[in-house]
Parts: C-alpha cells; sequence; structure tokens
C-alpha cells in the first residue's frame, strides 16, 4: 500500500511511521509512505498558508491553492497508482470504525489531508473522496487523526501483524469485547489467576472467556450486545450472568 | 499541567510531542511531561515485558510487574504533584469525547498507560482511575490514543491556544457541526465564496452561519441535534432548510 500525508508538521510523523508496527510494515516492503509539506506549494511571498475567514470571526483558515497544488503533484507524482482515497480529517466526517480501518486496508493508494489552524477553505473538500472523523473530539490538527487511521489499517494488511492469528481475536471483531487476559506469575502480589485458566481444561476455559466477554459487553456497552445475532449458547451466558449477579445483589 | 506517559516506545512521542501545539504549550510552561520507558522496570533477566497467556491463545501479554513498578516510581517521583487521573488506553474502556477531555483539563496530573502486543495482563486495570476507549477501532498500541487524548485536552488549557476565542467555537461545543468557511481568494479556479460573506451585513452573515451549521448537523449528525434543546430562531431556520430541500428534491 501506499500511503500520502500533506501536511504543515513533517516532523510529527517521525516517531509515529518508523517505530512500532508502521516501521515493520514499511522495512518488510507491504508500506511505503510518504509526507509532503504543503506549505512547499504556496503561491504567498511570505510563505502563508492561511488566511482570516471572510465574513469575519477568530481564528485563520487554511487556504485552497497550497493544497490544490500539493494534491496534483503528488498524483502526478503517483501516477502509476489508483489515486484510492483522499482522506480529509474533520470532526464533521463520518465516524471512523472497525469496519472503516478494514475498508481502507483493501485500497492501494490513500492520501490523507491534513488540516490545522482553526478550519479550512470549504474549497479543499472538492478534493476529497472521504471526510473522516475520529470521535466527538476537537484535535488541534489531522496529523494525529492520520496517524490513527493508518495505524488500525495498516495493521489489518496481511502479512504485517506476525501473528495472523491476533487481528481476528480482537474486540469488535467478534463483534464483542475481549475476554479478561492473564500472563505469569499465578499470584502477583495477592492478586490470583482466576482457577479455570489454570487447570488445562480447554473446553471450559472457552466457555469461561466467551462467557466473560459477553458479561464485560453487557456491562460496558450493551449497544454492542444489542446489535448482534446472539447464538443459542450466547443467550445461555447472558442468562447464566444476569442470575449470577441478581444473586450477588442480595 | 504535570502529564506522564509509560510506554515501550518512547521514541513515538519526540515528533508529536515537540510540534504543533503540544510543544508550544511545554515551552510556555504550562504542561511538563516525561516519558518513561516501563521496559527498564522488569525484573526479567532477557528484559521481557511480555509473556504467554494463561489458558492459551495467540499473542502475547504485557506482564503486570513492569507497569506496577514503573508507575509506582513515577509516582514517587512526582509525589509533590496530587495523583491525578491514571488513565488506561483500551477499546473496552468509555468513549473519549470532548465532554472527557474538557474534566481531563481539569487536573494537574495525568498518566497514560500505554499497551502494546495482543493486551495486557487484567491485573494492571487495577492501577487505573479511568479506562478510555478512542473508539470502536483496534490500534496496536496505546501511544496514539494518548497522544490523541493529550492534544485534545492540552487545548482546552487556559492559555494554551494562542486565541482564546478559538476553542469555543469548535464543532461540538456549540452542539452543532461547524458553519462551512471560506478564506481568500473570493473565486477560486471558478469556486465562488458564497455572496453573503463578502457584503459585510453581520447580522445575515451571523444568520447564515446559524443556518448552514445547522443543515450540515441535519445532515451529517442528526443525533446530535435529537440531543439538544433549540431555540426558537432554530427550529424556523430547520424548517426552512427542510422547505429549501423538499423544493429542491422536485
Amino acid at each position: 500500500m501506499r500511503i500520502d500525508i500533506l501536511s504543515l508538521f513533517p516532523e510529527m510523523f517521525k516517531g509515529p511511521l518508523s517505530e512500532s508496527i508502521i516501521g515493520k510494515a514499511s522495512e518488510r516492503g507491504l508500506l511505503d509512505v510518504g509526507v509532503t509539506d504543503f506549505r512547499q506549494y504556496t503561491t504567498d511571498k511570505q510563505n502563508h498558508v492561511d488566511d482570516a475567514p471572510y465574513g469575519g470571526g477568530a481564528g485563520m483558515l487554511l487556504q485552497a491553492q497550497p493544497i490544490f497544488d500539493a494534491l496534483a503533484d503528488v498524483q502526478q507524482k503517483t501516477a502509476e497508482l489508483p489515486k484510492g482515497r483522499v482522506i480529509l480529517l474533520d470532526p464533521a466526517g463520518k465516524q471512523f470504525n472497525q469496519h472503516v480501518a478494514s475498508e481502507l486496508a483493501q485500497e492501494e493508494h490513500l492520501t490523507f489531508l491534513c488540516g490545522h489552524y482553526e478550519g479550512y477553505d470549504e474549497r479543499i473538500r472538492n478534493l476529497v473522496t472521504d471526510e473522516i472523523s475520529l470521535g466527538d473530539f476537537v484535535l488541534t490538527g489531522g496529523e494525529l487523526g492520520a496517524m490513527v487511521i493508518i495505524d488500525a489499517t495498516v495493521r489489518l494488511i496481511p502479512g504485517v501483524l506476525g501473528n495472523q492469528n491476533s487481528a481476528p481475536g480482537d474486540s469488535f471483531s467478534t463483534g464483542l469485547l475481549e475476554y479478561p487476559q492473564y500472563t505469569r506469575p499465578a499470584d502477583f502480589r495477592g492478586m490470583k489467576v482466576p482457577e479455570v485458566l489454570l487447570n488445562g481444561n480447554h473446553q471450559l476455559i472457552a466457555q469461561w472467556r466467551e462467557k466473560e466477554s459477553l458479561r464485560r459487553t453487557l456491562h460496558r456497552r450493551p449497544d454492542l450486545l444489542a446489535k448482534m445475532e446472539l447464538t443459542s449458547d450466547q443467550r445461555h451466558l447472558l442468562s447464566d450472568i444476569r442470575i449470577e449477579e441478581d444473586d450477588s445483589d442480595m
């Protein structure tokens, strides 16, 4: 996959793009990332890329020209690739989630436009195929949002995660939150690992995990349960959980 | 504000913490960030911090010991401060949003525990005051999530944003998405700025902005509108929008 990032702060990407999974994917030739500083494309003599909003108001807006010209240049330099998706990070965009990540992971080419300052000229939206929001909160720029989307997406590309079994078992991929996990020691400063995990009975372990996954989802994200089609086993486990917890309330 | 970050990948933070708003807040003395590599605290002879899960299964889990000991050391070194919030980034945590950001912005001390590998020993949850999720997607580690939360939070600390008017006008702080904004030139390659923004009538401009803010929210995030108590003016504008759009559909 080729990823292009247009940003005024290319230095922000140095650590995140070279460390961790993204760095490993690049070393293995599965990913090729280019960061373009769009300030280099401004036709403004003082190198400004922002100006005051028409109609008044606080803050400065990114102008259209530097981003239009930077994107045109990036697309010309990558002309052998499909243009793919051009993504604007924006709080008004569609909510990013695991489903969007798996869609993006199918693409050959992603380009991220990272805004900064208080906003951007509306005409920049004409360039993009997708407007994506990380969630209902405001960041100082699009850079961190782009990094999050890249991380969540790249780890789904086949061959990127060392252990092919890891991605499908995650929270959300089963529709449920993950069950509690434990590693050595069995007794850490008086806090003990549940007996069932130590006894080697794989059927009991699988059942305990399914039940605790359901329990955590019931307590923390009942909205996820409501969206799922539960199996008959899952319905029985949920009813066991409700009975147990009613008893313990008394 | 003091922020401590416990991570296996301290290099990831170099760009993001020195550039942009976080770097500026640190230079102005409004923010003091420490990144601790918790691998330095492991008692394992090979410096491992992870081990296989009890009960079997793919992937490796972070062990409790290095994180317990690193956090104890960080809290001892910052003993003059309140312990504040100890935050675990986890997909099963409560959803981060602008309200959580403004709560965190009131604190004197935040500590982030960044997991990596496929998960962590459940007993680590005993250390934390808050489990926070960025959204319904899975990242390779907690680092990017911590950076996002720090960015959204730090920009709300008084004095951090140069323009004090910027933060309250954002998307979500009014309950609505932001209206379209434009800056020079008025005609960019045939794409024109709406006339109303050029005529200097501040009352008409304010009304246009309110209406376009409502329109964008209606189209993209009707859930936000449903949660708001609309003023009588806003109800009239919404009804105008619905009439206009019904007409244009015919």
